[in-house]
């Protein structure tokens, strides 16, 4: 079959596909973590390329996406294009760098007692007088060690022991968990124990690299989530992996080998190896919990939404496919819903809300804004359909929080903004976006109702320049062509105004349902606890300037980073915690909104922006 | 590379192997149960071919074990020929038919209840005011209907779950082994459910398809151990898992190849699937048991002798490469010691000499005797190297208990003797060796040390003109070629005799050990147990003449037969019989033999013949 060359630019990578290979299956094949939000449909027009050398006709898509000039300069979507000669392609920088990510989080005070402990014992050598069985041997001993009876071990352990016991003269450490010894070391190995917390997100993977020992955090690692190539958001994931043959093997090996890479790295940044690590933590929304799992996510997405599980899960690493310790153990914190996962029960975790007499709202702001309403006596959760606005998506210029997006803007005397990387603009991230609304609303440039003003309308108001004409629709001019990264101005739509009403209503809704069925009111809320790195970025006057946030609570917010992830982490350094999750799942109740029965009419009235004093 | 042909008869089974390729591992690869029982190493002379077509050179142990004419006419050792050209090649028929073993075995009372249970529930099915998860929802019906709590799952059952619960509209039936559910099955399956005994002879395998519900043995089923290739005995086949690179491996692999065989060959028979056995249970010597687990074996044979492990082991069938129930579950027995493996554990089950008020001798004769001796208040084990006299190795014209294998001699007027399958006599089994020395005891053809007289000194005997010399000794015609399948005359060499004094001396200084160290005399023992196939062929006054066995305990000797295999059945049939297993283990004593004080003079004394009265 006759073969082409892709040459990628800025990464200066290199392949060879057969003529009329899809570029997105060459992409995924080269290992690239490229984003195609839409799952490669050709409806977002995000996936982005620019042909350099070679000829690509374009498809319907991209004259849907692309004006004449764009075409003429060789753009293309990535998701229609089909290989049919040697191709040299540019990637848009945001495509392959990193993301931001905020990977501390504030650290709660907990006795680290972790799943595995490791015990040093020297065995009484046989002898002819005494030639008890190594195993029998080894029980013996640790059941004196430890004052407990009745251990067990695994066939892999067991298959180790002979070798192992007389590698250092039966000096040996026994690697356990429960009553079940799982691994064995020559010699005294008591000194070395890591464990990973992972925090799987839709859009970032990030894992915690910890000393089960000291409970001291050794390093993060982070990287995109390599199933964003099957679809941006929860639900494009649970099509693909429902529709697709094999779809929900190879999302399920997406994240799996995620993973793997993203252990090795950890373990290479300490100087440790795969084999010091002995235990995984998991977080994530329930279709990252799924698709971690191999486990069907269609329910989720179907009436009456259930998870395939609400409990925690737990397994050897090696039967998830995950490469640490041969005696390595995983631990999966349980989902409360279909739309409220283990990242939630995280959250929970971590800030202790389960422990809490006073009343507190823990809001983590993302696609599906997961909330929970409550304390120790009772918790209410639900999830908003809040879009994907806040990450940038929907969005006419929107994009994530990486280089080049506006994430801060000011009206004052003057438009200004702040940009992630000082680069210049190229986008506007959703705290961008927040801030924009927030200051258009202040200024004038958007009434109450969300309608943009004509520029008659507006006459003697300093921005009134600023609105334009823009793809048949009023929009507001954010940055002019001369000022941006790709020579193209940036505009806040009448349309994004609308898109972001109803990702701020549909949040705002969720805490007013969660409000009634609790049967309080804002002042019994003590704190409002801002889960997620979005809340680190969130300026708060703007979120209660737009109505995301009751303004009367703005004193009260709080925002904790990723409290998921700390939540992982508190999983996986105390066995009792990860148990008490477990428990937290069952005595979270879950509220389906859109069967609240004021629901529609509380959506309506959260539409609007709170009217100025 | 060029390639040879070979075909062999009576299978009509051909191949095609590289020029150079040794028939042992062409034989190998081919899959044939071909017997090696020196392990291929061209001594015992036992793995005799006959080229039919191709010219093979004798190689230097051809010269050893055959002589000019049988040379002449196309006799070969397998071991130590090189395939040079295409061959044509007679398998002798005992080297590949089944062996003659005993399946049936006296049965004890016993209440059923396996390890796994199954139940059928009907689940009540979401919906948006009980938007439960499918497995909480599973186990709070199956706490609902148990009365127990604390069920959990296994991933590979969690996976199956959303599909399987909704294929017959929530009526499932739920796999569990203590309280963790292990499979599941859409509708009511609850009156499906197999599983097999394995017995893991050195030399044959023998599995017992029972109904898990009912106790009922559906069939039996039985092969060679495929093993016997690497080695005849539990030495060599150490010996080749230790000094071969991989040997360990191969010969693990060959029993589970072996095991997964005989499941299908039992389901086949009963028109079930593999998919409903759901447990199966092995005893086995120590040896075979570590084999069966890829356990190394090398420290059963180094002082001081310790096995890996002494007690039970389970097991996912899956982890062992078995192919049953993807639910399905392993259970071995424990061993006692590195020779008393547990087979003897299953004999102690199966005749409950562990609940026996009185004292109880248990002997299961093979290559290893291994021996129980006790009651509810005290056992002793030890084992005895008998060597493989009894098996019909080390003897010039023995052979196993196969079609052609003279069973039974008598010395009236004549010598009479029966063949198994009333085929013409090619050699002699154990338990006809037994018999025909008794015989000659009685007949004054040997004295009570041991020595066969020379015709002179037997003049007047009606047998003297049985007595020759052959291959340099004095030796006792037991057929002349003309009566014999392969046309060669039968004896029973000197040297014959002696192996047997060896072996039946080894027995019966086992149970002298054990008497002694248990404080009692023969008057004192109830019963002896004769375990295993071999028991049941023997003529019991033979082996009291021969002094195998006390005479003065003749009308106590009761033969059980497979009695290992059957406490396997009582293992897979109740759960708790299982758990008690490991309380016998940890509750027998070893009595190593070689250490005891006066082994030397004990076994001395029990070589020569008792005298006649």
């Amino acid at each position: 079959m006759e073969k082409c060359k892709i040459t990628f630019y800025p990464i200066n990578k290199d392949m060879e596909v057969p003529v009329g290979t899809p570029l997105k299956k060459a992409m995924d094949d080269a290992g690239l973590d490229f984003d195609f939000p839409c799952g490669g449909r050709g409806r977002c027009g995000k996936c982005r390329v620019r042909i350099r050398e070679g000829v690509v006709p374009p498809s319907e898509s991209d004259r849907v996406h692309f004006d004449e000039e764009e075409l003429k300069d060789g753009y293309r979507l990535a998701c229609t294009l089909t290989v049919q000669e040697d191709l040299v392609l540019e990637l848009p920088q945001e495509g392959v760098t990193g993301h931001k990510i905020l990977i501390d989080a504030a650290e709660r005070s907990m006795e680290i007692k972790p799943h595995l402990q490791k015990v040093h014992l020297e065995v009484k050598k046989p002898s002819i007088e005494d030639q008890k069985a190594d195993w029998d041997r080894l029980r013996d001993e640790l059941t004196a060690v430890k004052g407990d009876r009745d251990y067990s071990i695994t066939l892999p352990a067991l298959q180790a022991l002979p070798k192992v016991l007389r590698e250092k003269k039966f000096s040996i450490t026994a690697v356990f968990a429960d009553h079940e010894v799982t691994g064995l070391e020559a010699g005294d190995t008591t000194d070395r124990m890591l464990g990973i917390a992972f925090d799987i997100g839709t859009t970032t993977v990030v894992g915690y690299l910890m000393d089960l020992l000291t409970g001291k955090e050794l390093g993060a690692v982070s990287t995109m989530n390599p199933q964003t190539k099957y679809g941006a958001d929860v639900i494009s994931r649970i099509t693909y992996s429902s529709q697709e043959a094999g779809g929900l093997e190879r999302l399920h090996k997406a994240i799996i080998e995620a993973v793997n890479r993203l252990i090795g790295e950890a373990v290479e940044k300490v100087g440790s190896r795969r084999e010091d690590v002995y235990a995984l933590t998991f977080v994530g929304n329930s279709c990252m919990h799924h698709l971690l799992l191999g486990l069907e996510p269609r329910y989720i997405a179907l009436a009456p939404y259930v998870p395939v599980t609400g409990s925690t899960q737990e397994m050897n690493a090696a039967e998830l496919g995950i490469k640490i310790n041969p005696a390595g153990k995983v631990y999966v914190l349980p989902n409360i819903a279909g739309f409220v996962g283990a990242d939630t029960i995280g959250v929970i975790l971590a800030t202790e809300l389960d422990q809490s007499s006073e009343i507190r709202l823990a809001i983590d702001i993302g696609t599906n804004g997961e909330m929970v309403l409550g304390n120790k006596d009772r918790m209410l959760a639900c999830s908003t359909a809040a879009g994907p606005a806040f990450e940038g998506a929907q969005i006419s210029c929107g994009m994530r929080g990486t280089a080049g997006a506006i994430d801060t803007v000011r009206l004052d005397d003057d438009l200004t903004y702040t940009t992630i990387g000082d680069e210049k603009p190229i986008g506007i991230c959703g705290s961008g976006l927040i801030d924009v609304i927030s200051m258009m609303l202040e200024a004038g440039i958007i009434d109450f109702r969300g309608r943009i003003p004509s520029p008659e309308q507006l006459k003697g108001n300093k921005f009134a320049d600023r609105i334009v004409e823009h793809d048949g629709m009023r929009a507001f001019l954010l940055a002019s062509a001369a000022e941006t990264g790709h020579g193209k101005p940036l505009f806040i739509t009448q349309q994004d105004v609308r898109e972001l009403q109803l990702a701020k209503g549909a949040i705002a809704t969720g805490v007013q349902i969660l409000l009634d069925v609790y049967g309080i009111g804002y002042d019994d809320v003590f704190e409002v606890i801002l889960a997620g790195a979005f809340g680190n970025y969130l300026d708060k006057h703007s979120a209660c300037a737009i109505g995301l946030i009751p303004s009367s609570l703005e004193d009260r917010v709080r925002p904790v980073g990723n409290a998921a992830g700390t939540g992982a982490k508190v999983a996986l350094l105390s066995a009792a915690e990860y148990r008490r999750s477990a428990r937290i799942a069952s005595f979270v109740e879950y509220e389906e909104l859109a069967a609240y029965p004021k629901f529609t009419e509380i959506f309506a009235n959260s539409l609007s922006f709170p009217k100025k004093d």
